[in-house]
């Protein structure tokens, strides 16, 4: 992520990873204030055979770009909500890369860094037939929250209507 | 694709896919007008173990999402530039996904299918040796396009300045 | 409703419909989530003669176009107000619906869901005598509210100015 | 409609309304230039017992949302793509209305007006047979045409992949 | 203005209004609730003739337009800041009217009221010579206001640079 | 006009001006090319005794904000339809004035500088009972146009409904 | 800046040029309000020789402009988060200039001082060697400050991926 | 610039350079395609003492920001008006960079990009008296262009009105 404060928004994404048995490491790294890194830490991240980097970044945001400029691993981006533009810089200045260099792009805040992680997960399924099976558990167990509870109390419920 | 339409969109992830040899097919299916299709197409993409699903879609555009939530397969959404809106609402309705079920998306146009497919070309390449050396060459090869003519006729180059 | 969470904006849609005494029922139905809910729900709706269906959700909101094209029921789409865009996003997600499939939508958050309930009660008026007496009954109380107290104490008043 | 230039905008809907004979009458009527009919024009409606009003409008579109307040009409509203914010001006003046006086809102432009014809078919086919019937078959007819036709000449199809 | 809850954006103009002498009478008027309301009242501000309305309304902001449909007064529009858009979608109801009826808009919220009721005073001054000397004084102190208190404490002041 | 380029927005106010007989005159001054002439400009306006000042601007469209700024003339402000941004910077530039100097501002492009025109004279009028006919014929003959031509050919009219 | 409640949008900026010893100054300084100060300060940062003028304003913010139109030194504007818009209105006003006056435009609110802050002391540090020190020192400072710190407690660190 | 297709953005900018004898070079260089050369470049324009670096670049543009990460030379971004988002996706990557990495942006297209060469003038100007003169003989060209012509044949002049 491009610095700290971004930990709330991708933190979700941690949870994800960790329930899915994705190992990860997770750190701060900042295009425009650490640059002299991007292009190491994008070669240590083929060298290592990342199946993705999660990138989170917010206004003008320029870290999943520029991660998928210097290297080959896909990068998944996630804009942060930022203060005065509540993301849609984060969002437009990740997503509308031009053509070459792709960026895979999440929604807006927590939802999409939840979303990164459960399609890193979902990359490495096409693979890995033990993942393939948690992620189908997973995706499951939400589906089974939504039908166990859908009504509400002292609502009509179908049957009534 | 969501409309014979969007084959404009869609044809230069076509070339991308044969020059990386990426085996595809390629079809309309409309999320609106043939919603019957998306659950079995989605387990079909299941069961064929298709390494991802390139869904472009315009306006109030569900084709990904719904591939997604139907399907465990990665989809990468491409937003079609839309008449009144330039794709503005194709964006919106594609990237901005709850938490839960996610579609990895590229930048409106053209520009966001050639990158749905290297992008599914860089997927394959974690796992696939032969693919990331043709990555690589592709890539490359775009560096040094730029490389090869930085300057223009007639206007002062560096060195001079 | 797509998610429990948007119950603070469909309360007020259940109020007017208690008011007007149109039956309803109210569930969680969620396109991404429950995928599989969608094409039953909506024969069971076709198969009850539903009047219509009022479908409330946010971000890229799938759950109103869905059901409009798994079905023939009228759906009515309340776009909830989301966090990052403030339901431009679920705005846009459920009326640039194409040609072929229609969603009628209505305002971003409960101003919206009341008025959904307001537009269901006066497509049953066209052809139940009894609803359209409710129906101008409500409307006459809600225009007469405003012409009872139209002044501010303490501030001119017609005639005087 | 607002102006006679909104018929380009309008004629997709007419021709819907004629191929699942809905009785219709069309005319032009401004809310800014002829404000003194909006009152007649909703009452003769309701004493007509009109099913639906079809109200096209541009920029800051007022028409849709005064016949709403005028009658009890169910009031169909289709934002006309404006020259230069291209309908985001349209549509916002006509979604946006507060609680108590609804408009059913559909796509910025033809597409919109389409879909209005189609809502009001279904609204009728609510409590009409043979309208249902009609309008079961106009939609099988639309899936029809994309099963027929999926695939692009040259391109790899389904099975091959 | 369009409801009660319009009072807070318009109260600041009321205390210009009252500090430049200007004659005015404050009341809601809804184009939507109460629509019968506005052909009258735009009558009665042409025979009272008035120098202008002020019509502050939020959303699907209708009523300076339909003021100004009406009749002949000059209308000074105030787009009330909306809930979820911000008054994004008050400012373009009121201000892209199309040509042949005019709304003088101002800014969203009470800066637009307090603006309103300035222009108001100064459309008065263009013939009333007593107003005229009001409105430059008023202008002046605003001028003077600034003038006095320019500089910060702490920080270094014109001439140390 | 802040430019010469202008005046293809302008020219339909000019129309206006003349038909309804307002004295007036036309020319190029830009708030960012000339700021000197600002002062002068807005205290010739108060000498003379102007009615008002329109001013179309683009862009950062500075023009109408700076003549309130330097003078007591009411000003409105016509945004020009801009290159990239479709006018909607030249509308915030001119409408979101701060509380203190109104600027009353009409649509982009040329139907709001039409619509300042007839607000000019609508102003006028207050004060010019035969102003006040000549708006009155000119509303009137606007009104019947629409009146003498509601319907269209071929299309079934009020009445076969 | 434009108003006194600029100031905290301002501060960092004051911090970061104390911290590099930019000499400065700071007042208010209105477009609106004081229009007639706009030509003698622009006139005298000429005469002083100012570096830059950093100028701060909200909504249809015409100070940076109007300073740069009266005179030639460089005008750094910063866009200030206005209320309803969040200073989109702020930033249009400011970066939109037409061909011929530039303004040199940056981030909204506060990040964008600190900015305009930096960029002022770049400017000079192009002919100041001991700025150019400073500067650098700066920059690495800031850049040692992510270097430092770069990994969370309890969250897998790069080696255990 | 990132693309030899900004060359029509970045034409105007040069056609300034030269009338007002700034030496330069242009060259096209890639955030995205030619990552490796940014660093490079930023350091030789540190050695070269650059007076400072227009970078032009559209949709996710990251050059301008990257280039101002690699080194100290003040950076000039120019938001080069994109396909489908018409700039604004190239206007907020460029303009909303966090604090402590400064880009001074300028308008959208070819506008931003004379300005950017002007305010590049401005800069010099300010340590050397020669350019001073060039740019004050150039804008008073520029204002004297608009004094000689400001009126329209065929339209009343001042004096007449």
């Amino acid at each position: 992520m491009g610095s700290r404060s971004d930990f709330d928004t991708v933190s979700g994404a941690l949870t994800v990873l960790k329930q899915l048995k994705v190992a990860y490491e997770v750190r701060v790294l900042s295009a425009h204030r650490t640059p002299q890194l991007l292009s190491s830490y994008a070669a240590r991240a083929e060298q290592l055979n990342f199946s993705a980097i999660i990138a989170a970044a917010g206004g003008a945001a320029h870290l999943p770009g520029m991660l998928a400029a210097y290297g080959r691993v896909p990068v998944l981006g996630v804009p942060v909500q930022s203060r005065a533009l509540s993301g849609q810089d984060s969002l437009l200045s990740i997503v509308q890369m031009p053509a070459g260099i792709p960026v895979a792009t999440f929604a807006i805040g927590p939802a999409g860094a939840r979303n990164a992680a459960l399609f890193a997960a979902a990359m490495i399924a096409t693979t890995d037939a033990a993942m393939r099976e948690r992620l189908d558990a997973f995706r499951a167990a939400q589906t089974q929250a939504v039908l166990d509870d859908p009504y509400f109390e002292d609502e009509p419920q179908a049957g009534e209507a």
